[in-house]
């Protein structure tokens, strides 16, 4: 029932990740994103602004899985490189697409900006590829093979899912129930860990957060088998419901 | 001057990451506090949670870096499976670390907590690791090799990385400079990249942003040659100085 869902990767690019300075806020949306169309995502990196890093994390992920998404690095600056190292992962020359041409000098036209040569740097792709709409601030992302390079800014990346999405093949969607469980997860591993036995196509997993009460978990079990999901979901709430009544459920740990 | 510097690897592990369910918070943490003493973060990845997938990334990351933090997958639940993982990686056995047992036992007798298989398993630990401090929860991470293993609790991992910054070797700090532009990316590209060739050992990048009044751009210089730094800044301020004189600088692209 699992076989043969999409499988997807994510590559984050950019050195302002690493060093801090920037807090990551794309993996998130593009994570809910795949979910609600019934893509797994599978893995995701993040490499620095460095061409050959990039471009064999892109010869990496590309090959094992269906989708692979980047963000960052398609501005017109200098630090700009993610179009030069997937057309090297690809062995593919870079060319000024003509469409993206056109997209550009009609945007700077309005906007009274001077086309030079850094702006039209944004029209550059990977010979081959197809462009991805950008409604925000016009300079396109592209598609080539199973790849989907997006900006790293996250307004303009959310903006290009929505072109990115109707290219994609959507699974089956994982569902999920969820218990929330007052602490005691040594208590609950032993029966959580039959219940997992007992349902394999059930993946559970057991997540300690702090409440503002002290630590808990969330017991969170996803399916695509809605019938062995609701089984197991059953068996969860009534181990949940037994540890509380025998008492053991006072807190993390 | 910026050769046998410390460098690391990020690999953080959990299905609820990729699912969307969890935003990360641990990679950001991470990064800053490694800034903060001069070790410089070079990549970080996300896998599921797979014994394989875990176990390959750590190869992966340890062989190249001189540190690899990991966060998450080791508490007492089925899905934790961090440590065996690591062991696997390392071809080393799992055995109860004695000091591990005796902190649990003193820990669950003072909580009134079953010491059960379970919450036994968190003194897991591969043969030869030595064990981080967890002053929140007690159950601690471990040490092999060049391996950091933390928990995925942010509270939890945020105090183990106290106890694991003792053992780092730092870094010279990496200096940085901050000159934001108001725009015009675009024709700041051509002076910028000049610029960045001038200074070698200054790493410039351009960061367009979201602004409340429009698209704006940081120029963020970093080193850690103090003197090119200031010379660099005070070329980049000049040039956004010319910008804004020549009325380019007007939002963003």
């Amino acid at each position: 029932m699992t076989d043969q869902q999409p499988t997807a990767a994510v590559l984050l690019i950019g050195d302002e990740i690493l060093s801090g300075r920037t807090k990551d806020k794309n993996l998130g949306f593009i994570a809910d994103y795949l979910a609600a169309i019934g893509i797994d995502l599978k893995e995701a990196r993040v490499v620095s602004d460095q061409e050959e890093e990039i471009a064999n994390a892109v010869n990496a992920l590309r090959h094992r899985y269906t989708y692979l998404f980047t963000t960052g690095g398609i501005g017109p600056t200098h630090d700009d490189i993610t179009t030069d190292a997937v057309a090297r992962a690809f062995g593919l020359p870079v060319h000024h697409d003509p469409q993206a041409v056109e997209i550009l000098l009609a945007y700077f036209r309005e906007m009274g900006r001077e086309p030079n040569e850094a702006r039209m740097r944004m029209a550059r792709v990977p010979q081959g590829a197809s462009l991805i709409d950008n409604p925000v601030s016009k300079a396109p992302g592209f598609q080539i093979g199973n790849v989907f390079v997006m900006a790293g800014v996250p307004k303009i990346m959310n903006a290009m899912m929505e072109d990115v999405a109707k290219r994609l093949t959507r699974g089956v969607l994982m569902q999920s129930r969820q218990v929330e469980f007052r602490g005691g997860e040594g208590d609950a591993a032993k029966p959580l860990g039959e219940i997992q036995k007992a349902f394999p196509t059930v993946v559970i997993g057991s997540y300690p957060f702090q409440a503002p009460d002290g630590f808990a978990t969330n017991l969170v079990l996803r399916s695509r088998d809605a019938d062995a999901l609701e089984q197991a979901y059953a068996a969860v709430r009534r181990m949940a419901q037994d540890m509380t009544e025998q008492g053991k459920a006072r807190g993390w740990a």
